[in-house]
């Protein structure tokens, strides 16, 4: 993935020092760290003391409605007018939107500068912050324009999580749930185990862990194929549904986490995992008491399938407009490009919506 | 450079038949071309029968001001309504402007889709279309924001050269004299021999030859350093005063085409060259005499080197605001990474005022 290292992922609980001696040994020309009001007011001040006088903050705005071109282009101009050269560093301080979007913007300023994250949510600690895939959406479609490039380094410390509110915290922990439902079931029982009511009551030494081995179960998924010919798309379980949920709340003012939607969205698709391979169905009835607990249902009518099935269409994973979707075989092991069409869609819709009536 | 091969260039006579085989063994779901006004009229007709009758055309327009994020923007706007997908190709038929903006879009849209680039004028056949720069400018800065990226092919056909206005073969042929200055003292007597008063007195075959030995010169310097670390530095010998006097010369409407920048900034840098190396004094004189044959000399007066310091000061090889420029030992020699002070930039601006006084 271009000259940077997909790989180079610190998990630290003391984030100052391990920043600190990162640009100690670097030699970067100038510093920049990019935030929103949200990392500005909450997670700043935590690294502050790691960074030198000179360095430049650009403000950004929270929201998946800015994550996308005409932001990119704010930071364009901001490195451009603040005099940052090809030599010069940037930090996304922020969650999977904030990295995504300071990701791409660093890949393409000048072909390229060096950035490193610091995912400060549970979702972009065990997601977005490992993969090298750095986007912004673009007429509504999420993550449409972007590269595969990976920071030149990733530190993950608990420390940032300590302030989310639970919401947040859950929607982490759909991904990690993914990561053991596709590729290692012990990590998954641990998972589904332990719940995840009341983080503030797992330990960071118990937290830190299943976060390390959620990002392992990834990132030996990406290092196999980092452009997602094959095996990455294992990945995009529960999404394909997921995200069309996720399009469909948001776009309607019912706001969704990511997180919330894949978990909608894993059960349809593991229904679809019953429908189409010799996925049990006691598991599928255990998946859904269990996702149904921690994510509440939200509520679709018949007439909104049409729209939902429209997002599904413009999943980058299709190819000649039929879906092509990732499933489970049984917990743990997966399947990648599963054709499914609009019938498939609907009986897994009609299947959701049972659930709720 | 990503999964993509830097060295798929094909030089032919016969385009219609390279591209039509090329696109029957390739497996696409769909297909675009990019064309300007120009080049829907004057070259679109030539490669029409190689193409599909469901190819879709996308229409961008020529001129510096338009290489820019906003028409990224409505290309990738464009492949999203049309229904672009993953497997999709992006066919770029035009000049260096119209391969780097569909370039810089065709690798960010859904993170990279293939595209094939058929260079129409001299001057991208024989320079933007090797070595995988991508890019669009931004705040008047050339090339600003891109990524490196290689097209899947390059098909390269002296067949688009014949309805170019001498002007354009004059750019082109800029960029072939550095390649003979600093790589390859034969190549370029050959082209000093040639002239190019008038290319259409010149055979295709003669022609196609320095073309094909020309992008042989750029392929070998861009293999040894694909990302600019080092060596492919030295194509940017006459490049740090050229995209000055471009910039200035188009920003106060007295239009320049790069290559005639280009050969101007050369005359400059041999100055320089003479100054800081061995670069013997009879050489510079011949240089300057055979340049101003071809190139008229533009006025710019002491007022203006401010203006002309300041282009140079953004210019991406720099570090730390330093001026960092490629200078000739001797012809066929090059030496990268020449930091030059704005003393030496003002007396080799005078040098060149000298030349018209």
């Amino acid at each position: 993935m271009q000259e940077n290292n997909l790989y180079n992922i610190t998990h630290t609980t003391t984030v100052v020092e391990t920043l600190k001696e990162l640009l100690t040994v670097s030699n970067y020309s100038s510093l920049f760290v990019l935030v929103d009001e949200n990392t500005k007011q909450h997670c700043l001040p935590i690294i502050q003391t790691s960074l030198p006088p000179a360095v430049i903050i650009i403000k950004t705005k929270s929201g998946e409605s800015n994550k996308n071109i005409e932001s990119a282009t704010y930071i364009w101009k901001q490195l451009t007018e603040r005099e940052a050269d090809r030599h010069s560093l940037l930090i996304n301080l922020g969650g999977g939107l904030l990295s995504d979007l300071g990701g791409f913007s660093a890949s393409c300023f000048m072909r390229g500068i060096d950035f490193v994250t610091i995912p400060t949510t549970l979702l972009s600690q065990v997601d977005a912050s490992v993969g090298g895939k750095q986007a912004v959406n673009l007429l509504g479609l999420k993550n449409q324009i972007g590269v595969f490039r990976s920071a030149h380094h990733v530190l993950i410390d608990p420390v940032f999580l300590k302030t989310l509110p639970s919401e947040q915290i859950l929607s982490g922990f759909a991904e990690m749930l993914k990561h053991g439902l596709i590729q290692d079931e012990t990590h998954f029982r641990q998972l589904q185990e332990i719940g995840i009511s009341d983080h503030q009551l797992i330990s960071d030494e118990v937290f830190g862990n299943l976060i390390q081995q959620s990002v392992a179960i990834k990132k030996q998924i990406v290092r196999a194929d980092p452009y997602e010919k094959g095996i990455r798309k294992a990945l995009n379980f529960g999404h394909t549904f997921g995200h069309a949920f996720e399009s469909f709340f948001n776009s309607s003012g019912k706001n969704i986490t990511h997180g919330h939607a894949v978990a909608l969205g894993m059960i349809c698709e593991s229904f679809l995992s019953n429908k189409k391979t010799n996925f049990p169905l006691h598991d599928l009835l255990s998946l859904v008491a269990f996702f149904t607990t921690h994510y509440p249902l939200r509520k679709i009518h018949r007439q909104d399938y049409d729209t939902l099935i429209e997002w599904m269409t413009h999943d980058k994973k299709n190819k000649s407009k039929q879906i092509n979707i990732s499933i489970l075989e049984k917990i743990g092991k997966v399947k990648i490009n599963q054709i499914v069409n609009n019938g498939d869609i609907i009986e897994a819709l009609d299947f959701y919506m049972q659930l709720y009536q």
